[in-house]
């Protein structure tokens, strides 16, 4: 199995060729415009095999959110707001909801986090005001990578914050890495386990889970880059079963990496270059997705007349 | 006494006419081309009197700075580095100084502390980078009040950021109301009392000092405002008093005040039109200050060279 | 008569206490929620007494538009819908309309014209478009004095494009200084006189009218600040009036100006303190009504499809 | 020959595998720790071949800019200083330069043109300055690309500009793609050319050329990306060649690219990840060596402090 590199649990399980794995199921459906996969990791040796954790990953694939369908991003926001709904716990009292928007503002494709946040309603502080006293649920947010803050890790601030905020749940977004550029811009993956180290277009250093911070973890994620490794990679490898030769040695591609990538300027990626309005319309797509699950009670022209 | 808004020391001082008040000492002195006026606050009922906490204040003057007189600015940072050097408790061990640019990054006159915090030097994080190793001390940064943060108070996140980094110092930093609109972009007070509530163009509802934080917080802060009401109510006593009649009554000036500057958008400032340029301005000179005050074995080279 | 500076008209007529001027006539009236005034001034000597050039100034006030009812903002920019409609030329032919957003983005109560700019609908580009072919009039937008351009004027730039584009009209928006401070941010002047050297908060320095590009030029503002000298003056008046003293002479006011705002830093301005949002706000309101008077055949569900 | 896309002439030349071109002749030579290489394309036949025009194209590589050494820096700015020097016209009368910064500010690997022009002394409107009378050459700037223009193009406006200004020569930056990713960040082209349809990363639909400006026009690149497919084709070449394969067919490249990068985001570019730091530093230091070849009278201090 040659190696890849991907933050989508579908894609890893694909690079599995499609065989059964033991402890891996997987289910397709298809609503709408939208087309579901729900990969299920059940057991420990199934998580190392594919490289992710237990639990549980849903993926939605809508490849008309590219072209801004209206239709499309209405599809796509209320079915995110379905899945969150089923996956967030009851809020119990007044403990808010605390999302996180991972990621570094001022790296485009690195910025989906920080602009979900900025369009997410946050109510923890307003939750008296008179338009909608006693329907809205607490909700604050935060991007702990922006400028602001330096010297101090996005997980040492959010560690913080859970500590002081007691929330009842946190729902982290952050910006992904696929294997296939085709999912880049029209595919969210939902989990329940939270962030782990490694993962993300950031490459978080230590984990955001339910058991590093003792509170449910649900990330929301959507592919921006696939790394240049990976596509090169595969340009060889699709090369290669067309003309029926075999796959390449692991040597002969991490040769190839080190000759046409080795660039002393860090990691190179593969994006669209129109990767700045692909994000900001992301991050309008999915904090619709957010604010409704998070406020059942407000219609969506409460919500945005109080976002003004 | 009228009624003025300052949070100036100095000006609060000047407010009382001059006079000897109990429980405060005045000093003045001069070194180059800038003015220096330290206020000792020390007994409760002379801080009742001036609506300033006991301690010490100092006020650097310099209206060069103003011109962008390359040696003025030289001369203000260089006297900001010694006093802060006097102020700071000895570091020791590891423990970080944290420094809190307060205000909001998106009302001008508010920005002077995001804007400081964006230019220090952050090290906590690379304590052991090889050029630097062993001669740097810990400093971490965070501007609380930008976009990223919401629902949550600029005070809430730094109390929860105190506990969890255990910092040996608070430095914060702040834009402030003047009485005198020459003293805008040009004054900065330091002072060893802290952040109070109602202080700051931003206002705070919270107060962080040695009291609420478990920590020393040194402040320092800028003119960058002065209110309306503190100016119409000043044109009025300087014409009353070239004329000779008495001090208008109160009820007069609040009536006035009513009907000049009751508009529904909140508190009118005034400010120069090029207030951008001056706060921006400002954050490189007080930056500079903080910076070799938290690193006195860098030259300013390697400060300028780990910034870039 | 009191020396008072304003760019709105019907402050300007005010200032002559209401009396009848020979050469300007004044109508009021009311619909919704907004109150309008007509000032036309039709001879020499009435645009030299009112320091406004001959011509017709329209005058909205909404005092709803501060607490963001969306009614009033409704209302509002159907308003200028309509009067735009009345003074824009009848389109002929493909001679886009020219919108020039005056001002400095990085002036906050300078920048209404850039972000009114951001907002309008350019189709000069797209006319082709299949969504809305042959249901689209041609419109370009430029915003020249932002930090893109230097070492050229806005007015050479409009000017160097008018010669290249030749639009069938200019409409200019610009940031407006007011008498009183609460026409900040509700108040929106139309007129057909162009912009004039010295008015405006950018205060320009070059004229742009029909005389001066050879198109017609019609401009939008909203008073954003009230000049410090302004208040303070109004401030001492006021005063006066209500103790039976007389107007103090004009030597007294200027004497207090220059003790209490002769900081070497530029003009003092007065604003609220919220202005950024208030700026935003209204940038949002006029660019409605803009686009809507230009694309009279675009519902405005096509319109935001569009902008997206 | 494989097709490769490139808008550096050395790659394009290198392309032809090294071998002698008639119609073109190369040099190589060093100096400090750059390496120059000149391209000169003689020929008609030379420049279809190479897909350049007839000019001289100048390289200067050197690796150490991507580790921010001050000396590399120094030099790089230094030898850019040099050749501009060698390439603009002389200055007569007041006629200024024209700088031109191409490319989008909100598309990070295309925003090197504005970023340069942000860092460029524009002297034409304060030629009289006290401080540098008389030994200020005139220069003006434009970013014509950035979100103030809509529904105009770049070269329209520079075009307009051109006529109203009449500048002695006009000097445009822009953004490049390269083949090899290793030059990103660290190599910069100087041409005699101007600006190609179809070149640069924003892909420029109209040229902008001494042919058709009627004003000579010199162009600074620097590569920022390579495009997906031609990281895909060259990883593919790069292990046919090892494995002793022939190279590929075009039919089976143009397969896979359509397979593996056909999605409708527009195209997909290859970039480091911390491609926003790279571009701001190289802007630093190409507008240094613009500023010092524009103002030869004027000290580093002097330019610097005007710029502040």
């Amino acid at each position: 199995m040659p190696y890849t590199r991907t933050d989508l649990a579908m894609e890893a399980f694909e690079n599995t060729e499609g065989g059964a794995v033991p402890g891996v199921s997987v289910s397709h459906w298809e609503t709408d415009c939208v087309q579901i996969t729900e990969v299920l990791v059940t057991d420990n040796e199934a998580a190392r095999e594919l490289g992710k954790p237990k639990g549980s990953y849903l993926t939605l694939e809508c490849p008309r959110l590219l072209e801004r369908d209206p239709e499309a991003r209405l599809a796509t926001a209320s079915l995110l707001t379905e899945e969150l709904d089923r996956l967030l716990p009851r809020r119990e009292g007044g403990a808010p909801v605390l999302v996180v928007g991972l990621g570094n503002r001022n790296i485009t494709p690195d910025s989906l986090g920080p602009g979900v946040v900025d369009r997410t309603l946050t109510t923890r502080h307003i939750l008296g005001a008179p338009c909608a006293a006693g329907r809205m649920n607490s909700v604050c947010a935060i991007a702990p990578g922006v400028l602001g803050v330096t010297g101090i890790e996005s997980m040492e601030l959010v560690e913080a914050l859970v500590k002081a905020l007691q929330p009842s749940a946190i729902l982290c977004v952050d910006s992904l890495a696929a294997r296939d550029s085709r999912r880049i811009g029209c595919t969210i993956q939902l989990t329940d386990t939270g962030i782990q180290p490694g993962a993300g277009v950031g490459n978080h250093r230590k984990p955001l889970t339910r058991e590093s911070v003792g509170t449910p973890v649900i990330s929301v994620g959507m592919p921006t880059v696939v790394y240049a490794a990976t596509l090169a990679r595969d340009a060889f490898a699709w090369l290669s079963s067309q003309s029926g030769d075999e796959s390449p040695h692991e040597e002969a591609l991490a040769d190839m990496e080190h000759t046409l990538l080795s660039a002393d300027i860090g990691e190179m990626i593969v994006t669209p270059r129109e990767i700045d309005a692909i994000v900001q319309d992301a991050a309008g797509i999915i904090a619709s997705g957010i604010n409704r699950a998070l406020q059942p009670e407000l219609s969506d022209e409460e919500i945005a007349a109080m976002m003004d």
